[in-house]
């Protein structure tokens, strides 16, 4: 394998810490993958391995048709799901997978977030949509999120019943997309069941996401 | 003792970690159980002893009648019931009892956890059932872990009023289902709080379970 | 000081890691108090100090009034409250309070916690009461823990607006009540927020409470 | 740049651990900063920098028009706010930002808290009022934390949408008010979720809130 290879298997193992970190798994559900920049490749989570066992020589390496190219383990279970996005969406370069508490209860509802909060018209340019209910085992998921978020600006889907997929133009991007949907899913989630919340309108929403998207961090 | 019971004690004592890591347990309240494979013993955490304060040491080994064979404390005060679990269900290699917050709310309505989320149709192939309420001091609440959990493929039981018990083939699963169990707990119980949930058909469960069983993790 | 005094200082100091461990406290509100055996002596958490620099020798010694007989420091703003409750209930060794959330949203509510849980009938032996609003700055918060928690089961009184305070043998045991205090109120909380609760037979509450207390832990 | 700044880099560094460590923040979203005494300058987060990678080198200093006078980073978004806020408040030392849960989740509402529990008549001297709506990039977020606090007891604005700003004499107490603030947001949201609240009476959350300012702490 590549150092490009190395490189994302280091960085796929160690932005697992943040899923754990920020709470968003139990036990080994959960996954991210990252895919290998000029190569028709991605780097992914073994399944069912505990979190705090991982180490980048644990990833597994597959092709863009899920198949297994490099790794001593068997991959994320969810690999299919990843693979078709990857080879239906060529800007992603990365996808996280999680059942956290707040995003899977609205996925539970087959309810999109609504955008109630400036953080969410900054991450995720309005609200957050609700895929398909899909079973495991073909590419029903995988169409289901690639369907959903295109031409969407969320990088963000809620798979009915299930758990939340997200995307990035890297893995990181789409961790901090997980890490923020499970933020704004409980934030927005405590606020309605305190009573009706303040709707935010759409040319705000159009404004904060532009300013976001262009003006936020370091240049 | 054996070797074969040196190692589940020390297995039993590093799984009460995941009790403290994931918040099912305050103070002292909760506890893990292994069976020694092949011997008719189990080795079980002693009663009112502080998480921090474990070592595989002060773990207590007992008969399967609930008596103890070695072990300098006295054992948990739900010993009884773990060992009329390994009595009557031979296939059973680990219990865990905790009071984890949410699946004791719903064990405080005696309301069973509806299966709407994929994760709980994969670990639990349907709802987690309720089993009856029972007082402490004789084998009413291990007979009511067995009746309720023979013939179901939930590895969790509510039992009315107290908090849930867990079986597994070994400890581990045990500690894995009792994680899963408060996980499921919480995101129906936030779920439901905003809104009806949506059902999942009962082939699309079965289907869910069987791949679960037979397919996830590591060959 | 006597090496007694000591004794109860170190044991004072290191108790204030548990509120902090529970999440029971923010910032610096929240403090524990313990009796020095055979002495008109307690010893108490200085007022407005960080958990993460509290020191045996930063624990402040009181007389019965409140009155500061060593210690650099002032005392917690709730020293007259403490000083009362060992004055008026010689058999109580500790003394602890929090605002915790979930116990204070009861007493917001000035709404006892009722008993539908069996932990909740082992350590409580019945519902959590609450006690009366009163201003801090005299004995008004003292009278009504004492007026409140004398000849009743529960360790721990909700002072209504306010927060709770828990009484115990020692110390350790007054942290334990606490902890202990919103473990149920938030189980229970949870509980009712889902739908109607069970409650427990009086007669079994009471069966739970005398074994509870004469049979658990070490002997 | 003077010792003094130095001093603020430092104390504006360490402070953010804090809103790390109360959960208030997630990924990088949330600030702090201080003002430098005797000079006409602020200290500030950089914008988009992970919270395990600051360091005292790494804050930006700004000038009270929210220009960049020292720093390799470019400043947080909120600069703009934060230099209104010195700009109009001259007894202002520090100003805190947060999208924290529960602060956000009345924040969505549009609703101030009420003074329900006496920790908050102690800190906030009252109801935590609401600001407007407003949009980043001018001086309307900054105009309306100075329109909603001039002239009011509470550090804490809740900004309609967005989040929570306090203010403090200096960075620590801006940080304490952030704390808290998210500490009486969650408490009265359980409480009122559960029932009715009870109401405090004007004039004993006078008293609670002269004392608390004035007798509280160490001398």
């Amino acid at each position: 394998m590549t150092s490009a290879v190395d490189a994302v298997r280091e960085t796929v193992c160690r932005l697992h810490d943040e899923l754990v970190r920020y709470q968003l798994v139990a036990w080994t559900a959960g996954n991210v993958s990252g895919r290998v920049p000029d190569q028709d490749l991605f780097v992914i989570k073994p399944s069912g391995v505990a979190y705090t066992g991982l180490t980048p020589e644990s990833m597994v390496v597959c092709a863009l048709d899920g198949r297994v190219v490099d790794g001593e383990f068997s991959p994320s279970s969810d690999t299919d799901a990843h693979a078709y996005v990857y080879r239906h969406m060529p800007e992603v370069g990365g996808v996280v997978h999680t059942h956290s508490t707040y995003a899977s209860a609205w996925a539970a509802r087959a309810e999109p977030i609504p955008c109630v909060l400036t953080a969410m018209a900054d991450e995720f340019g309005g609200e957050i949509p609700v895929g398909p209910f899909a079973l495991i085992g073909n590419d029903d998921i995988g169409k289901g999120i690639v369907s959903t978020l295109t031409g969407h600006r969320s990088p963000a889907v809620l798979m009915q019943n299930h758990g939340v997929f997200t995307i990035g133009k890297d893995a990181t991007a789409a961790v901090k997309a997980a890490v923020m949907c499970e933020d704004v899913a409980r934030t927005v989630h405590v606020a309605r069941s305190g009573g009706a919340v303040v709707p935010i309108a759409q040319e705000d929403i159009d404004s904060l996401y532009d300013r976001y998207q262009n003006a936020y961090g370091q240049p």
